[in-house]
């Protein structure tokens, strides 16, 4: 994401009251970050925000923490979310390090739109690498639930390989869900950008009932 | 497939040296019909025959059997296939009943172009719902592997998800395989039509490494 620089950086994570700081020492007890215990979904590259803030506003029966590694992004996505928002947190991490952040305590996540990598050579680096699913294997709770949406055919159909060979099961699936699915609409910045041009968003809900390691 | 009426049909059947009557009697001796003991592929719904006879003309390290349960279909097949072509064998039966007709003997099958059933209430009789992959699983000798072609979307991706909720993962996935993949292009009758109009084909390997029920 190509950002122009934001002014007052510091000023705003300092005055953001759902930015956590050293969030590792929640690790094992993210539920104490909100006012009440309830399923944890997070996304990982939550960007400027949008889905995560209006996924808060629209279940406070879940508590969110929306995931980003770069600064000027956060910037942008802080000062969007509404003081009374009780049941989002923000975290700033490198997705590599998931694993030390929450210790299965993660019912669901959600990737949008996340970065495609198209080289064959950037492959590990895609959120659906066999390596980010081998993280994400430590911080699910019970089942694992990915929710992934993308306007990548490629990354898409690269994620269904993995996430199947990985133990995963599928529903859900489309080429289109916009024009497919009666599903609830919470759209990203780049949903929204892309649904406005009429490209396809791909969508899938990805199930693992397998066993998590220790 | 809609076919004009064959003109002697009966004397088509008795002469075809790969058409093998009675072939229940062969359940779980079906290497006896064949000069070599050798892998086993079986193509379910072979239509007018192309891509299985195709296929055993190149690979004459494996056995073949062709199934397709219409006589008028089998009947233009059957005078097609060379005379001394001795690793392809062809049934007629409907697939519901496959599982009477071989026991824990196939190594893999071929999808091609199969029937898509299009409306919700029809699934069932799609060639990988449920029902189906449950009389595969009594067939395959060790893993199982799949492989799917089709031009139909709806198809491809009901099927993903059926068989990813079955068990098994996904390699090779495409939705254009004669543009993305280096791959043996062995096409059946549908293939080559859809394929001159530019009709992008979904392809897919299908594997389950799961254990088989008695």
């Amino acid at each position: 994401m190509r950002l122009r620089n934001v002014k007052n950086m510091d000023e705003i994570f300092t005055q953001a009251t759902h930015y956590v700081e050293d969030a590792k020492k929640y690790c094992g007890k993210v539920e104490t970050l909100f006012p009440k215990k309830q399923p944890l979904h997070i996304e990982i590259g939550m960007g400027k925000g949008d889905f995560i803030i209006q996924m808060a506003q629209l279940h406070p029966e879940i508590n969110f923490i929306g995931i980003e590694k770069f600064d000027k992004v956060l910037a942008r996505a802080l000062p969007k979310i509404p003081d009374a928002l009780s049941n989002l947190k923000i975290y700033k991490l490198d997705a590599r390090e998931i694993a030390s952040y929450f210790q299965k305590e993660v019912d669901k996540i959600y990737l949008n739109f996340s970065d495609p990598w198209p080289k064959a050579r950037q492959a590990k680096h895609r959120l659906t690498s066999p390596f980010f699913l081998e993280q994400y294997d430590q911080i699910f709770k019970g089942d694992a639930v990915i929710e992934m949406k993308t306007d990548n055919v490629a990354l898409f159909l690269y994620s269904l390989e993995i996430l199947s060979q990985h133990g995963y099961s599928f529903s859900n699936l489309s080429l289109d869900y916009h024009k497919l699915m009666d599903l609830p609409k919470v759209m990203s910045e780049y949903e929204k950008k892309f649904t406005e041009k009429g490209i396809p968003i791909c969508y899938v809900t990805a199930t693992s009932k397998k066993k998590r390691g220790g």
